[in-house]
């Protein structure tokens, strides 16, 4: 956790006005820049202190091998792991002879200021070298989200009170040295150098790299142009080897006269491409960059900015804390998946090298939710990468004995990675939650050419799937056994409410995609009667209800597991797969993360207000949310039942996951699932809004700490604007053809033009729920940060 | 599964007549001598072709990593394996300077036999070398009963035809090759060179070497010494090296004239003696074995195992095939765990490297009954083992959270060494099982100081185990979720019948033993209510029963899977575990090996007669019998619900579960289990023998293919011997205080010299049961061996 005030609050921006080495590993992941297709770290642009080096490449990984103690049959032999590549950011600084490196001399300012309107990262240093020379430097850098190859810096030194001899070395550098983590000395071995050289070269100031993995055999090209401008008599040399190229310039500056660089980066990788067409195409991209300029790449990227903000936007009054967090998490969800462009969405963005690089069934169920409804583009493309992997899914379900498409746990390209069954294999939910998302875009933007090409057929391969795991027993029941949900402190339990219940959706999903689509359904295979199938497991399926208790098992048999001891449960032992083993938590009842409750906002539809009331107050109790998933559909659902207090908090949570820390380990990326449940709680939470059968409903309420919340969406072409005030709320179309909404189950017809108010009903809270003691949600507006509008004394008073 | 006749059929031998190199691996299990302290593979003397070498100390192991792709909390980091120690029965022989050798030349003759009366593994070869020179070589070798750290060589070679230059080197050999097998190459390098020289010497025709172990830090020390007659001129020099020594043996030897040499072996291992200590502890073996003899030696072993066969012996009248194999498999059952003193028996004994030479919870189930009953010292020894373990299983119960003792589930030191905890750790059951052996022990031999020293102490700590691990809900019920039983196709399920029926008896025993040695149960801690406690966790614990089919579902949930689909599985998917991912398995209804049946047969006075058949009869339709751990138990269970002849045949699979490589990895070593369930067949099985509560009742019965089965059996320090004819069982007690035992319910006196007859009342065999397809016990009878004394066609027409 950040225990200092790390970051100051503004609304548009995340600065920190001190450096702290210790922070600097963590702010190397909430200053990461990326487009979706590459990222770069946070890091300094001299590289050292490094913290934790890092330029990812979208799908670029090294394969490495997968050991077991006891292997089993289908154990996945071959892992992947995200490469971090040639990094193209690094611009050293000598300053008479004494390398610039804030560990030394006197660092008289600092500032790093990540811009969320105009996607930049700007640096501002004045430093005193040990031998009492002052230079300011100035960088700003970018990664394009119009050039999507592209990232780009400008870099200005100039010497403070006293001339100085300046040399500026800018470099693509590969194999960089990375700081040891790895218990497992074969993947030390298989990461340390991963890039092996093919090809490198120089020409003016411009030079290319290309490299190859050994493994993976996948092939990168990293290059670098620059335009120098400085005082008289400054020179520039180029110079390039297989892992390292150097633009080196020399000035000598006088106070008062600038050095300024402006470092153009392009990066191509293909599995299939030659060395000789990754070099030309970087280079192009480097061209294109270039007669762009640095401003035009500056001007590019805020249109792009402003017209996502327009209508994605999240106002927030009352809390300018919250306010900063949810653009901040909305900025890192658009950075993650906005160019991804048929490459997956990682758990980590490309921000970092946590879950090495992997996706997982967090991208449908938290980041596209949100990118369907702000960047539908991108959300079809995810979708996209999934469909470009069904031969793999294919082929995986073939091996595990069953039809349809098995999608893995978390890969990179397609192929499964886990080295754990229980929690990855088995959790075969993520094939409802791909078809959900489906679903939902389908429903969102009405893509019929989508749903024709790629839609479809995920959901006939994900239905299919489900039809063979699961089976009618002899009372009829449409059973799924062996199974785990979302909760990962749950494993191989029998008819697990939420994959039953999703899967349910799947069926039925399918089934009507299919029946409107007979000759594309039937180019695939469905057989007649094979929908019809469908929607009997649908009908059919098996929803456990504990009648004694009066709400619904997580899975057969959970409600009447023993209760985890909370009470004899330290606050030093969560989370708690660090310091118990599964085997004690899968047999007990506790909670890592929403799983019957994620089945309450995502299939509200099959729960009564009552159910949702009772379950949610059940599950709150257990649950330790040691999952950084798990709070956003916290907030969803207690909003939902009348806790809009709580739901706050929640969302607190979720939206200050990275910027406050709070799983501790945002130094290997951050969780853009839990920044893209920020969006989630604000807009599903105490916006109340629903897309159940492609409808659009809301129900929102503000809790006491805000006075106003507003969000935009987009949905089937259109751009609607929800305003929502203590009393009322207010519907905005801002284009289209009109729209039927529901406010809090009132249908509401919207034209463009003419927005609609209504009021808030009261809200009906029963029992305000209780959580494990000592998991409380985390009192958010604790003041903890400079310029946060609440003092921690009024945040106290605030619990519920 | 050797498809030709490798072995005749002797009453009291296994004689191999042919060389096949094909069958070289599996021989040496076959031919391994051991007496539980150290073990020799049946290699051939020369060494080479080698098969699989293995010479093994009880015990003596090197660490080496556990590999996980996604480690969890508890997982074990260090796993141990046997090592395969300096192998000293190697006697090389040299004919005018070629090397005998069985792949090149002739072999004229050849012959094998493991006399197990004698207790020797006999060799006789007849071989014209390449040149044309013939010699006849003789060779027979021990492994002492009388002096455990002992083994000796007899080997004698003389030209035949012609004269000949001999040469014989009798080796050391420490660090020797190994066949390539472990895929992980990590694995490989801490095993392939695992003894580090700490010294070696030499002196006259004595050698030894000493090594010790790179990360365990075990020492050992292997010595031999040599008595060498032969023609005049026949000269002897010995040399040491730190891997090697050999004592080179050279004479001219005309036909008639014998080379004889006597090799002696001792062995000495330990982790805390010095180097000294151990050289002088094998030169004092040497001494004591060169002052017994050659001709002592044989005799002494000769004695032990007359004592041994005079009150274990079984006889089988009708198949001479099963009596081979019965007594084969008795005879290894002795050789696994006679000695072993206070050491593991591991599940393949001394005989292979299978399962890295550790120890399972079979040690306690399959072999400790056979030994309570046959050789109750070793018994008390091995549980000796065990309690020697507590502080090792006292903390894994601490580091998984629970209190009392969690006994590991695979190891040879008592540290957990299993790498996937679902089929490992989570398999409790084995807790209770060392409880059942404790108290099966106890009652079998009255061995109070045991009791009060060791057994009381297992049975405390195994029951605080149940008391933590179960929990009671709200209907007082006292349950055991998330455990694995014995059946391994299923694992992480709630109240399976096996695990909290064999808890039940675990917690009572418990309270019966606390309450007798009140003054020591204090000691340990045992509080006041505590006793009580178990009591009540035992009278509540839950049982499962199925209403709707009237069986008892293996665990709760069980009979509500889908069922394996067993018509659309080849037979070369089998076993299941190779083909299929266990997430497949635990899902469905399939059976790898007893687990609700062993219930049956263990807790057979927790049953009606009814339920037993039922349930029989539902288990037999989904049991695969992959494991070797099955057959026995099917066998005793026919038997008692009254298919005799169904028993039979599982008997037969579990006495040539080796003999005739059954499960295809006999290489490895030997299936000690099954083959000690080969006695339990016979005496459960076929003699219907119980021990509920310490009495000993019987319920023979012959099945049609048999006309008489005799065992006898050690109780309470008496000598019993059963005879069991068609109409008939005779019950004679040999010595001691009369004893009381039950003969098909009625209650017989026993007195010595008075035997009793009683008549065998019909058998009342409902519908036979039916196996999965292609999985019905094999054919017992099929005479695939020369000496069989059944026709295939006889055995066909038996199928019941």
């Amino acid at each position: 956790m950040i225990e200092h005030p790390a970051f100051a609050v503004e609304p548009w921006a995340v600065r920190e006005t001190e450096l702290h080495l210790d922070v600097l590993e963590g702010a190397g992941s909430i200053f990461a820049l990326a487009n979706g297709h590459i990222g770069l770290r946070g890091n300094l642009d001299e590289s050292e202190p490094a913290g934790l080096p890092g330029t990812y490449l979208n799908g670029f990984y090294e394969r490495r091998p997968q050991p077991y103690s006891e292997a089993g049959y289908g154990d996945p032999q071959a892992g992947q792991a995200a490469v971090n590549v040639t990094n193209g950011k690094i611009i050293r600084l000598l300053v008479d002879d004494e390398p610039f490196d804030v560990r030394f001399g006197e660092l008289r300012r600092h500032e790093r200021t990540l811009d969320l309107r105009a996607g930049v990262l700007r640096r501002r240093a004045d430093w005193r070298s040990p031998t009492g020379r002052c230079v300011r430097i100035s960088s700003t850098r970018l990664v394009s989200f119009v050039q999507r190859a592209v990232a780009a810096v400008l870099y200005e030194v100039e010497p403070l009170e006293s001339a100085a001899r300046l040399v500026v070395q800018s470099e693509l550098v590969a194999n960089e040295p990375m700081p040891a983590a790895e218990s497992d000395p074969r993947v030390a071995e298989a990461l340390g150098s991963p890039l092996r050289s093919e090809r490198f070269s120089d020409r003016d100031l411009r030079a290319v790299l290309v490299h190859i993995t050994e493994q993976s055999r996948l092939r990168m090209a990293a290059a670098m142009d620059h335009l120098v401008t400085g005082p008289p008599g400054t020179e520039a040399t180029t110079e390039s080897a297989p892992d390292l190229a150097r633009v080196t310039v020399t000035a000598d500056a006088e106070p008062g006269q600038r050095l300024t660089i402006v470092k153009l980066l392009a990066y191509g990788w293909s599995s299939r491409r030659t060395t000789a067409a990754l070099l030309a195409q970087v280079v192009a991209a480097l061209a294109e960059a270039r007669h762009t300029g640095w401003e035009g790449l500056l001007a590019e990227q805020r249109a792009y900015l402003d017209d996502f903000w327009a209508h994605a936007d999240i106002e927030l009054e009352g809390d300018a804390e919250l306010q900063q967090a949810v653009r901040f998490a909305l900025f890192h969800t658009l950075q993650a998946g906005a160019r991804g462009e048929r490459r997956a969405i990682a758990a980590k963005g490309l921000t970092g090298p946590g879950y090495d690089g992997h996706a997982f069934w967090d991208s449908e169920s938290f980041v596209l939710p949100v990118l369907t409804y702000t960047l539908p583009r991108a959300a079809g493309d995810a979708l996209r990468w999934r469909h470009s992997t069904l031969p793999a899914a294919r082929e995986r379900a073939r091996l595990l004995g069953l039809r349809g498409a098995a999608f893995p746990w978390r890969t990179i390209d397609g192929l499964e990675c886990s080295g754990y069954w229980p929690a990855s294999t088995a959790a075969f939910h993520i094939a409802a939650d791909i078809a959900d998302a489906v679903g939902r875009y389908q429903a969102a933007t009405d893509d019929r050419a989508f749903e024709r090409e790629v839609g479809l057929e995920l959901l006939v391969e994900t239905a299919r799937l489900w039809r063979s795991l699961g089976h009618w027993d002899s009372r009829r029941r449409f059973r799924i056994d062996g199974v785990t949900g979302p909760d990962e402190y749950s494993a191989l339990a029998d008819n697990n409410l939420y994959t039953n219940l999703m899967a349910q959706r799947n069926l039925l999903l399918a089934a009507d995609a299919a029946e409107r689509h007979g000759d594309r359904a039937a180019e695939l295979g469905v057989e007649a009667g094979e929908a019809q199938a469908w929607r009997e497991a649908a009908r059919s399926i098996l929803v456990p209800y504990d009648e004694r208790l009066g709400v619904h098992p997580q899975a057969e048999g959970f409600t009447e597991h023993e209760p985890w001891d909370f009470e004899r449960t330290p606050p030093d032992r969560y989370p708690l797969m660090l310091h118990y083993p599964y085997f004690d938590l899968y047999r007990r009842q506790v909670v890592k993360q929403a799983d019957l409750v994620l089945a309450l906002h995502l299939r509200g539809d099959a729960f009564t207000a009552e159910e949702k009331a009772r379950d949610f107050a059940y599950y709150e109790a257990l649950t330790v949310r040691d999952s950084s998933l798990s709070a956003c559909t916290q907030a969803i659902v207690a909003a939902e039942v009348g806790h809009v207090e709580l739901a706050c908090d929640y969302f607190a949570i979720a939206a200050l996951m990275d910027l406050d820390d709070l799983q501790r380990n945002t130094r290997d990326g951050l969780h853009i699932a839990a920044l893209a449940g920020a969006w989630l709680a604000a807009v599903a939470g105490l916006g109340g809004m629903r897309d159940h059968d492609g409808e659009l409903s809301f129900a929102p309420r503000l809790p006491r700490r805000l006075t106003r919340l507003a969000f935009g969406m987009l949905f089937r072409g259109r751009s609607l604007r929800v305003e929502v005030a203590r009393e009322e709320a207010r519907y905005s179309l801002l284009d289209g053809r009109p729209l039927t909404v529901a406010h809090h189950g009132e249908p509401l017809e919207l034209t463009p033009g003419r927005p609609v108010a209504r009021l808030i009903p009261p809200a009906s809270a029963g029992e305000a729920p209780s959580q494990p003691p000592g998991r409380e949600p985390w009192r958010w507006a604790a003041a903890r940060r400079p310029g946060s509008g609440a003092s921690s004394e009024e945040a106290m008073s605030d619990k519920i």
